[in-house]
């Protein structure tokens, strides 16, 4: 992995005033492009060559389509897989939110670093490797070095005031961004999202109930693993937060900051950073889409380079996609987190791109046409 | 690919009669066991021990489980995968039900050997063979030895009479058992259902309307394109094909062998040998599924051993799904068939046996367990 000198300006995003992080967060959504037409006219000309009914591969051919426009050629590749672990510690876990203990993060952290968990298995099984960021974690890491990027030690308690600074989440949203352009970098075109952070559901059903305007009954789910009365229960943190925080919807940066998490605003920015640099981010559940739905707030063009995956078992997830124009393509009922299931999403794509490349034409193949 | 000698104790299934055939089934369909429990428990040991909340790997732990219930033992392991497609023509196309030209079932068949179509290219994604079979095709091939297993070509026009007699359906059935036979004394122990027969979803539609009740408008679709008049017109004909036949319900040999086709025929004996021999058997289409159906109806126990893929555009899949006790699991607008949507579950079936085999445990990882 590579280290960047400079990103958007910036050569030590700790050190910068929140004038400057703005300046460069500008510089950012500025540089975010519509998706190229005659790359994605070129693709579909390529697919309905190909023996088979037209646009009979449905959403494998969208992937094919959409991954021509980012990378602006008829005939794009993948070259290197990643999944973007961002991990932050969440002080609204005080309240009771979650049925995990906050020691969980760090503990899990490490494991992800040994290649050990579920996302590390499933990316594995990918050919795509996992780049694990301590963005926010509450507890001290050994060695030391695993927290260079850290912004805080865990956001605040948003039941009773905002959950970071706004140069808190600007420097969160702008660390994401230099991991995403150190990965980029390194060779890797195509990304995904992933998270961990005990107590991240709940910051993500309250960015969802603002963005989307639904109610916090209709996106929070159960976390973990939560019962009935503790599902009320955090119900009731999510309003109290919303209300004590009093979050301005028309700024994005402010909700974010306000009633967010440190994971969530890296993964924004590094979405925002995939898409600057032409590059397709597969999304995975209710945290990641907390995220693209904040990224999609900043820049809306950013929403054309994702590529959504599974259908999470958090009722917000659903609801999250379908204000970025996404549907969820696999149903596994799958509620890990982590990016796991974004990572059974990368086959996927790379089958799309193979459709284009191997698959033979009606013309060499001596295949009829006839009128279908 | 080895040759076996025998297949249910008979040595040459073409010279058999009618009663030798039917004794072939008979022991085939005897010897199809339930899952081993004790197996599916000690998977879900193993499972539960892992470093992640209690079942949130969903529909992977589920897989898991039940291939550990197949291969009776708590630690199942993939050897080698393959899609089976069988290829057959079908004579209700004389009533103009499809958009393609029959002549296509054979051109493809060729491309299908030539390793160039879309089953090809996604199978080789997943580092899957495809093993196809002429059990049907309607035009002569060349070299001859392609159709060695051949039942004949193409079936009647079920519009006016039957599709085959019941010793054809039999022949076709066993042959299909056979051809699943050989691939898994060859080492592989991962089949996918695949096909190719222009007109198929006819037959197939009319087969899960006779098995599931549902009325033939419900479970008609537009196979590869057909437009509104020509839908109602292939709707009539399914119709007037379970008229004129007048299928025995109660005696799905006798409905196979009047309203269905050769490839069908010989996907339900695939999926029959495949649940005799302890193997998984993932379903594409609504072909395959129409094919599940009949192996249903022949052998219930034979259900326990299908895996579902995707949610095809063909809206008899889902309701075909749905009697099996299944879900579509991808969803991704195909309607290609060949094998396409199950050749995409391969990389999910392997990711589930890696879950258990790969992540850590609690203990072995240091990670609370705490009260979720």
């Amino acid at each position: 992995m590579t280290t960047l000198k400079k990103i958007h300006g910036l050569d030590n995003l700790k050190k910068a005033d929140i004038q400057q992080l703005e300046a460069a967060l500008q510089e950012l959504t500025n540089g975010i492009e519509k998706l190229d037409q005659e790359s994605i006219s070129g693709m579909q000309k390529r697919l309905d060559a190909k023996i088979k009914p037209l646009r009979s591969l449905g959403v494998l051919e969208d992937i094919s389509q959409q991954l021509a426009g980012i990378q602006r050629t008829s005939q794009p590749e993948i070259k290197g897989k990643a999944v973007l672990l961002m991990a932050g510690d969440h002080g609204v876990v005080a309240e009771g939110v979650s049925a995990a203990p906050q020691e969980i993060t760090a503990q899990m952290f490490y494991s992800y670093l040994n290649g050990e968990a579920g996302i590390n298995v499933l990316a594995r099984n990918s050919g795509a490797k996992v780049i694990c960021t301590d963005i926010g974690i509450a507890l001290p890491l050994d060695p030391p070095e695993l927290m260079a990027n850290r912004v805080k030690n865990g956001t605040g308690n948003i039941a009773h005031g905002p959950a970071m600074t706004k140069q808190e989440a600007l420097l969160a949203l702008l660390t994401g961004a230099k991991v995403a352009a150190e990965a980029i970098d390194s060779g890797i075109n195509l990304l995904a999202t992933g998270e961990v952070g005990i107590g991240n559901t709940t910051p993500s059903a309250a960015l969802i109930s603002a963005f989307t305007g639904h109610t916090v009954e209709e996106v929070t789910g159960r976390g973990t693993g939560l019962k009935d009365d503790a599902l009320k229960h955090k119900q009731d943190v999510i309003k109290l937060a919303i209300r004590v925080n009093e979050p301005d919807l028309a700024d994005p940066l402010d909700t974010l900051a306000k009633i967010g998490g440190l994971e969530i605003a890296a993964l924004a920015g590094a979405i925002l950073e995939a898409a600057y640099q032409h590059v397709p981010i597969i999304l995975d559940g209710i945290i990641s889409t907390a995220a693209a739905l904040t990224a999609a707030q900043i820049a809306p063009l950013s929403a054309l380079y994702m590529i959504s995956s599974h259908n999470s078992e958090e009722q917000g997830h659903r609801i999250a996609l379908k204000q970025l124009g996404l549907k969820p393509r696999l149903d596994f009922n799958m509620r890990l987190g982590e990016g796991t299931g974004a990572a059974l999403m990368f086959p996927m794509v790379e089958a799309a791109l193979k459709i284009a490349d191997e698959m033979a034409t009606f013309e060499s193949a001596g295949v009829s046409t006839g009128d279908f």
